[in-house]
């Protein structure tokens, strides 16, 4: 069964993270949290980047806020296809540094990246990297789906209420 | 058998998507290439964003450049991994328009961005998320990463003559 | 009689594009107010920008955030004119997203983009389409405009005052 | 019958602004072109602003680059809807000036502003607002999008092809 | 004997241009303080920035936010050096867009830009350019710069205590 | 008499800076040009800022590219009115560099800052200081704005002709 | 024994500064602060930048803010190598200006640039420069990563738990 | 005595490389040039950034292109200073990228970035660095710096000649 690691570079990403772990969990999609810092436990992202593969692990999504190394080196090291999550951090400019350093990544070595702090989205597109092979995922994202639009239409009657 | 759609706004943006095409083929994996413009055909779009994972495609990789709507509506209409391509189109702003409309999705509806003109990294991107659930093209991607290393070695030993 | 459609993309834009509804009812002019989610009802999209300028619409008013679709994706429906509002949301990034997704369409499509948060100025720019033709409301626009003048010249006296 | 006047700040941008001046003619739509400089010719700007509504005219498209202020003082001084192209000019920041000085309009003054170098579709939105309630140019409009649609699928086909 | 004229666009952008008032009133310069509005007062804008020369003026500090059209409109309208002070408006786009549509004006208009929000330079600069050619005020200015240096000695004395 | 000193930080400056050079000899101002690095010439930066106002400069204008100091450094050092030209050097970030290390000078110290690369406009700027209180100069600067619009009326007749 | 110097523009700049005064003594290396400014005492940041290297310093870190000079002001004047801290300042552009007034240096004036706001990072890196020669010192850098690292592993296992 | 290890991502930095090198042998201080991918030879990245201070060197220079994570995790593995130079790589934004991925190191883990491309100043950095203690080569640095005047000066006399 397939199962998801979340990961970031400090435990102050965590309540942006979090969202992650919850879509996933809703969609009964089991994961694995940790705290893996490229740059202050490099022996760490190493073993866990080389391994996570074997671990039995599907997808890997990392986030990281300010010059965010974590995704992209655990796209160095992993054949799974990595979910890089800008985290706009305290002393980031505005977010444009996150973004770019997990975005812009060189020829060979993808991060599919979501939106600066979008890491609910992380989890999704991590279900539907799960759902495009394993149908009983797959329905649960067609669901999913629908539950979105039927809350924007009720939306839409409350509005036209007023 | 999985299989990848590759879809881009205009003909003009298949040179840069070209590299997607061609990394998909060197991995065995079979790929359908169409163009899908959001503003032009937007019928089209609509037919194909619902229909694509009754098809049999696995993923989709969309690229455009400039306002780029269709990487985010295709993900809007089909439940499978969408994969987008910002393309630095003729009168794009140095490609943050690309890049913007295609990373920022709200929450709810992912799109896996990769970096501007990132296709070959797309369809990489692409073959991970088949391997990632198929171990044969897990198999190819570890080759794939070992072939980029034995390149820097060499290109390294080179340097180190001169 | 002309009619104005003002359509966002969620219902937590509204507090913005209230700023539209207002004016146009100041110059007397109907309005429609309708949540339509580019990424998250995209039949509704399809169903309201195909059908806009049978029933009676004479300009789409269309407000999102983030890789904001709506106002592009109704220009690419429907042949009328359609003002598109840049909407600054919460995980914008200082609204440079929504700004270049909505501006930046590419050649044969195009939205009239008003400046970020400028939903007032869209329900201007709608009066000012009709009064384009229709000299009655031109007359008003005449006024308004005058309104404006009158407000500056009164707090210049203000200032020169003190 | 409707007239557009398209304006522009110098000699230099008519290489740009003459795809507004050609789509207007293939809609059949009566364009007066001239040039007007905001920060040369002060007296000509006022004029022509001040009487634009007067002669005949429907729609004002300006275009102007840098510091581009042809637009928005055009739409303080006519109540009608006035188009602006942003142009990158010799010494533009890769045109972020011209956007944000057409784009950012305070409230009470808007400006249509389509995308950077956009004057072919500053043409087509003045055919929309003119046909907007004008129901011979609205059916060009139509026609127009098909011709857009059809080129797609043609394009489409010959890439299928290879 | 020299006098300044401080326009800006609005009563609310007084609270910054009021620091251009304070610091020239200090420099014993007599100035004059005005709302002109060059998109809602543009025959105010017309009749000032013709005449401003002829009525003993000698500079003009123009402060506008957002698209800012009032320094450059005077500067294409007044002789005398024009100080634009980009003001960081309630819905401006951190700032880029008052900077760029003062500063980026064409060949042959110049406006002498200041900081963002930085109308105390802006004061300071039109004392320098009174003084540049009347000894008296120069003299001012070396004191006034005598007295930024002792302030900032003061304040190494008493970081150094701690 | 009136002398303008216009310096650079370097000999590859020159040839945008010869603009300003040229425009003030057409105004029959005296000019004096050199160049002074603030980064490799330190102490000729401090001899001729600190004394440029006793050796009979009126204004100073300086040209610098990348993180350009040699204005705001000049303004720090001289009482007289310094106007900074970014110039958009060879490894400079599209010009953004100059423009902010001129423009965003702390209050106290301010540099009139024109457009990148706008050495002409910076040469026009200093002949406008000096014709605030020199009535013979300033006739010469209504003559050229006058020239500046029988151009643009010449080059409007030219586009109306065809 | 290693000193290092330790300087900023403004007494408002001791918040973010104090940083690398504190992460020093806690390296035991002697640290030497003061206030000045490159625009307010410039003769003052002449002495100080001729003589550092005589008096014993070893690292020079500068933290400036805006159109921030004194970084590069000081490693124009200084053979030592001169750590530039971009502080993001009231009217600072987002820090964007800070952040490229110090980091693009033309050739041949380095400015060793840390993160916006990063004084502790600057602290670090001076004490990395005299550990590269200084055994003792580069003894304290292993121990203090090795600090860093127990400290994200000890929040991993908080993570973990809950 | 002093060794400077000189590494970049890629064979095709080497010609913005090699101005470090060039000018470190200038000094005639040691190098090593080395071709290490953090993204393609992530094993080659840890051995050689966990031993550097054990084999001799004193500073690491480190040069990558788009998201650019090589100088990070350098710093990451190593206590020695480490030097990040920006590439503006091919499909780099403008080189935001790398700017940005190298300067914003999070608290703990600096490096000491240059200009963008601007490897020379890397090599110079270095020397500084070495020169803080090692006073022959700072003896170099400062006849280096004479050097830089001398041109100066030279360059400013042919103008004057002019």
């Amino acid at each position: 069964m397939s199962k998801v690691a979340i990961v970031m570079g400090s435990t102050s990403d965590l309540p942006v993270m979090q969202e992650a772990v919850d879509i996933l969990k809703g969609f009964d999609i089991e994961v694995m949290v940790d705290i893996v810092s490229a740059h202050r436990t490099p022996e760490k992202l190493f073993e866990f980047g080389k391994n996570a593969h074997s671990q039995g692990f599907t997808v890997i999504i990392a986030g990281a806020g300010g010059a965010a190394h974590l995704p992209g080196m655990l796209a160095s090291l992993s054949p799974l296809p990595v979910i890089g999550v800008p985290i706009k951090s305290r002393n980031s400019i505005d977010g444009w540094d996150s973004v770019l350093s997990i975005l812009q990544m060189p020829a060979g070595v993808p991060v599919a990246t979501v939106a600066l702090d979008g890491a609910k989205n992380a989890g999704i597109l991590a279900a539907q990297i799960i759902g495009s092979q394993d149908s009983c995922v797959l329905d649960k994202i067609v669901l999913y789906k629908e539950g979105l639009k039927d809350k924007v239409i009720k939306g839409a009657e409350e509005v036209r209420k007023n």
